[in-house]
């Protein structure tokens, strides 16, 4: 279980909902996740059920109008079972762009359904070829009307076999380079809206993640989310919690993988005493420990910030870039002491492994957030 | 294709019989394998007959008698092209076995049937919850008669699926500790040996690895391989051509890293150049380079010390020991360069990262090799 | 100037006495330090009417009597500065023994002139050859009448050439391992005390550091402190602070190094730009501005806790191990940005890099570190 | 003493000229040179005298003419024996501009006082503030008569003090960027020519490092070296040798590094045994040890390629980066395994890692070197 015990930011009624939220994620058939592929609606409705989906969204539109410690709490533990479901995307970046950006019907008729979980979305970035560089995106939407038409691909987009609603990042002018973006809602159903294959990833098996193709899809005007041509700007807003959002979920899985290393060392024997015993091990272990410690501090520095609205996207960016870096060092590291073992997909230790892959590279590269901090210096 | 041009041990011979290498390489199904969880018999018959497999083989025996340079040829080509097949296995280990230790009968039988292909092999030492440790081996052969009776378990058994002929490492006697060790011959179809699943591992999809279970198995006293309770000092014996072997192939599929970063960064743009030309990229791969360069001329190095009879078991262990660590660092940077492909299975690098993960800890972890390289400090 | 604007610890209290701290920091002649191998008396008391010694000295004893905060002010700015000023020992390790274990009238001897800066200190603890054992110490103190004799010699001791007291750990009965020790209160003065050379360090050259030798010294009996064999367990008591000290030191230190190092690069023109303009420099200097990030939170979150008394000792030793470790790696790095300069003893950073070396091994290697972590796990 | 049983490249010969350099090598008074900051002539005469100096300076003009396997003894040795003497720069550097470039005038004048020690040479590259950049070179001769006049400052010139010739690398027309460099040869003496103080550096105490004046300094028509605006093509010809040159130091450096941390962790005890049998310090020594045997293979490799006149510049980039590396991080862990002796400069592995902390800058930086190595990718 997750020791919370050295945290600062947390007060009773945290406590009280992760105890919600690990009966919940203690239910998750993570299994069935890894041979499907994805989360099956059930629990998704479970989480919503529970109060685990988007606990940022006001009350006036379903949810319970709380502030980000909420979802850190649930993304902490999510990620500390080991489960790929997708709920902190939901929760903690597509929410809060309707929450921001949204038109009140707009609200009004997909925020409900995020809350209780019966509505699963999606946003979808990053295109064939182009990665992170928005610059170079292709995915074009026209005027046509009152409306757009929307064509053009996106891939690597997490929830996209599932997604009932997903919001589209696409060119709205010919000209104007980053700045002449928009974003879309896009639905289940729209015509020329169609998905590729779920992708066959290193790891993160129970969690869809695909390609999305837009042929000419016809949008009405009510389906443009926030400002013409302001995508740059919104995404620029969101960008620290989606960042932040990430952190938290790596040192998650960082402290599993290290509780794992402790556990299975502390009983498997070799040359006479357990595994944990040797000197070896132990400083292993120590020197991770340590990496913990500094990371826990951090995380509840950069949460409460956030909830102050101090973070600031540099910052948010070298949270992203440390914990990431640092999740796949423990996962590493954890993963060995397991000798032959730890590469045997029935030990949890493999799966925390393979998934921590991703994160280094979603969501932005290391790369990418070494450019975003280095220019604040 | 592998660059051999600053290498400094081959000759026309040995550039000659690369070429057919590469040629019988090309034809396999990697991805076949990779779905079957193992490499066909046909592909077996086709290495055994382009002269691929054991060529240490004496030509008494149906092989060429070549030396270990021969093998590395194989061991770089086939791990090269990212390919799981078992073949050096067989090749560089169990062959040795039996040419070293094995009887006039035991040689005619099973020698000639390995280099052609129609044999399949595996060496059974690891066993559930004791990992690399001798000592606390719980495999037994008792006396019966004539011959023995095994009993134990074995798991993480390469070609453990396939193998026709397993060479099992037992306790003979009940006391003696590491010294009570003998080898024993178990064939596919001897009563009471039977095999588990194939393994679900990280990565090596196309090798099959296995548990390995043997109930009361009767073994006539021709089973036995060399010496009663002589197991230990052949282990000895073999480690320094088990472990320059897998340091060969880590050196070779992290050239494949290598190769396939610099052309997937080459081609793929980003913010109007070529992901090759910004400096990060064109540092680390300058850093990875110069890994390999020295790597190449270590493996050289090693290869000819141990055709001379010269590489110990520490310098054997320190070559294991450097060219795993080596290819992981330089598997994970390259994979980091594919950002989001990197992840996806379909591109060569992420099985190429999977593969890698295993070569610190099987055929003796890193840990076992510091182990075993300060015993000589 | 150190930045303290993401800190979450300060009020305005601390920040007026920040100020007062740079004032008396800005005064330092540190290239004079570094000739003579020590700082003045002159600047102790500059420090001492400043309010920057000893602040948990309670008033009763003439200091302020506050908490910790206060320390970690005066050894991030002294730290900051590239002083090797000995005044955290003093501050935070010495005066807490007397606070902590000193009967009323050592209090009263010592503490006003420590606070004061007119008494200099020193804690003696490691031997020639012993390191960190507290089991092979071998200074030795017999009963002799009401009082002590105490023989033996230690060695690295900071402000060894200065000290006016010196705390003196040493073994009290023949038997008992790292339970027969007492601490001893052994003044400059006193017959049979004396001191070697100033020792010749890589670093850390503006503080002096000696072996100090104790020939049959008499000791009465109001020079033990604390209790008779209750030594180890002051000294476990202590570390906890002790290491926080040291942490907090390496985190400004490594701060100054990259503000050093923004600065160079910015300024160093190569290949007509900036060398800050180098995605190579960028990303570095992104790496390090992140660890920097994590760590200040990390600082916080420690002195906070050290503040309401959880900080554990193991806790401790994370600390101590994490930020030394990266204060070297931080101080290397920001030192290769500065190319030649870097290497040359004119430019700040290169004693900033050598004075960081020691980090990782005074108050307790990061080995030691290491193990009293594992010992929680 | 340095252990050559495993290398490949040296005969008989070979090894009765390394005997003769050790006894030279262990006549040198190393404390002297540290505090004189610089090797007196008395030694570089013994040098000579041994024929230890420029061995690839043919017959005619006082040399030996042997192949760089020579120079490379020579720089194994003096380096394993941790002296700063800077005798490969004059032997592996600067005597072959003479002998690829030099009239048949300029060798006569100044070979034969290399190879007895009696000249003492440098070379001058690095201007203040333009690092590695040729483009950005300020130092300027301007043709004047049938000679030149030389103006202009360089910083970092190894053997500064001493040399009685120095070339220096200026620029030879207004335009031409990096083309229009030519080599002149300035002699002690030369009006106008003066001489900085000896640099205080990290390390390296024992060699003279210092910044050079040219304030018009008339040069004869026969003072230019090679082709007018020749200078960059000599530069790019003679840098693998030179980069090869550092490698086999840091490489024979780093091996130092690595005995003396097996000689004392064997002999320091702590809790009850030495320190060599902590399995951290066991594992610690056997990775360093896995990497030294990398590195001597590799250095073979190159030394036997250079002498085949295959060594490309990249190639060597690559060696001086991974060497340099490699070093550093072998003396650093040697210095802790030495815990707080180790940072004491009376043992030999502080000066050792006080050494190494420049070679991962002079002679080009590893950010230069990685440049180097990428264009070639």
């Amino acid at each position: 279980m997750l020791d919370t015990s050295t945290r600062v930011i947390f007060d009773e009624d945290h406590d009280a909902f992760r105890d919600t939220v690990r009966k919940v994620v203690a239910g998750l058939d993570t299994d069935r996740h890894e041979r499907e592929g994805m989360v099956e609606r059930e629990a998704w409705l479970a989480a919503g059920a529970a109060g685990m989906l988007c606990p940022g969204v006001p009350e006036a539109y379903g949810g319970p109008g709380l502030d980000f410690v909420w979802n850190a709490i649930v993304g902490e533990e999510v990620s500390y079972a080991g489960s790929a479901a997708g709920w902190s995307l939901q929760s903690d970046i597509v929410a809060d762009y309707l929450i921001a950006y949204g038109s009140e019907e707009q609200k009004r008729r997909w925020l409900p359904g995020m809350v209780s979980g019966e509505v699963i979305t999606a946003i979808a970035m990053t295109e064939p070829g182009a990665g992170s560089d928005l610059q170079g995106m292709k995915t074009m939407a026209r005027a046509d009307g009152n409306g757009w038409r929307l064509s053009g691909s996106k891939t690597y987009i997490t929830n996209g076999q599932m997604a009932d609603l997903v919001i589209v990042c696409a060119r709205s002018t010919e000209e104007g380079g980053a700045r002449g973006i928009s974003l879309f809602l896009v639905e289940s159903g729209d015509e020329g809206f169609s998905r590729g294959r779920n992708l066959n990833k290193i790891g993160l098996h129970g969690n869809d993640t695909s390609e999305l193709f837009f042929d000419e899809v016809k949008l009405p005007a009510d389906r443009l989310l926030g400002q013409e041509n302001g995508g740059f700007a919104m995404l620029m807003n969101q960008l620290p919690q989606e960042r932040l959002s990430i952190a938290v979920q790596c040192q998650a899985a960082a402290q599993r993988a290290f509780d794992l290393a402790v556990e299975f060392t502390k009983e498997r024997k070799a040359f006479g005493k357990s595994v944990f015993d040797f000197q070896n091990t132990r400083f292993t272990l120590a020197d991770l420990k340590a990496r913990l410690q500094v990371g826990w501090a951090h995380i509840d520095w950069a949460i409460q910030r956030h909830v102050r609205g101090k973070l600031t996207p540099a910052e948010a960016s070298a949270a992203k870039l440390w914990h990431s870096e640092t999740q796949f060092q423990l996962c590493d590291a954890a993963l060995q002491l397991h000798g032959g073992a730890g590469y045997m997909n029935e030990y949890p230790i493999a799966r925390l492994w393979r998934d921590a892959r991703v994160t280094r590279i979603y969501g932005g590269t290391s790369e990418i957030m070494k450019e975003l901090v280095a220019r604040e210096i």
